[in-house]
């Protein structure tokens, strides 16, 4: 069975962890990788920001989209930090209500994971 | 299908957060509005107590009351910080321990964030 | 029908309160006790030390394995943080990587708690 995956985050001190675990996850499920989607909302979506981007951070993020990984921003806490789309990385998709999005995936069967 | 959402808090400076997440939610739902319980435990408990409660957040949390949303206190949590059922908002649910509540509800098909 | 729960640990302050929790749904739970994994990554596995470990957490820690309570162990976080399985309590369990621990649990129907 192909495993499906939500990450949590809404702390932007969370992203390196975060990181870790993500890759952690693609090193070790073999042939079968998993549906995995990072979604941020809180003061996390700051990470997605194009120019002031932390570039270690960015560059990990860009590699495991490469791979695959979604990276989603909710569009309340974009507001929030005022951030428009874009003014973000630009493989990053927005939803709604980040929240939202956390309970369909659940409903979906994706697990859910908050580092 | 009716979503249905356990909120899980524990840390008090996480309810500015926590009440966003449920107030988003609610606005993204539509008509059909999802099931919502929110549990606190540990010291987040004391969001609750009826008179040195933050005005502000109490507002927040008995406006989401009146629009359905169900807030459960942990009686062991209540114990460890000194605070009886008549010392909380009249409309806090009590549950013996939060714990089993989170698991409980999660067997029943419902969501769990941890904002 | 038995409850299964995954307790998800990455901070090294957590542990009081992670180990609380699972004092309480043990004696929530009376005679039908649930099946209980703990999984620490990232920083928190360091509490798992044999020598160094705070002698009153370890001492619930092993309480708590006494009582049928599973403790595992993230190996990249192990290595991460330079411990080997010898400098571990010797009832702790590691996993190659946590995370996907956390999905495959989640995907046979454990509940997920992160305190």
């Amino acid at each position: 069975m192909k495993y499906q995956v939500i990450f949590h985050i809404d702390e932007e001190p969370k992203w390196g962890l975060l990181l870790g675990n993500v890759e952690n996850l693609l090193k070790a499920s073999g042939d079968e990788l998993p549906v995995i989607e990072v979604l941020a909302n809180g003061e996390a979506v700051l990470e997605y920001k194009l120019r002031e981007a932390d570039s270690m951070k960015a560059g990990r993020i860009e590699a495991l989209h490469r791979q695959g990984v979604t990276f989603a921003a909710c569009q309340n806490a974009m507001k929030a930090n005022g951030l428009t789309k874009e003014m973000l990385m630009g493989f990053v998709d927005t939803v709604p209500a980040g929240v939202l999005e956390l309970v369909e995936r659940q409903s979906l069967g994706y697990a859910y994971i908050k580092p």
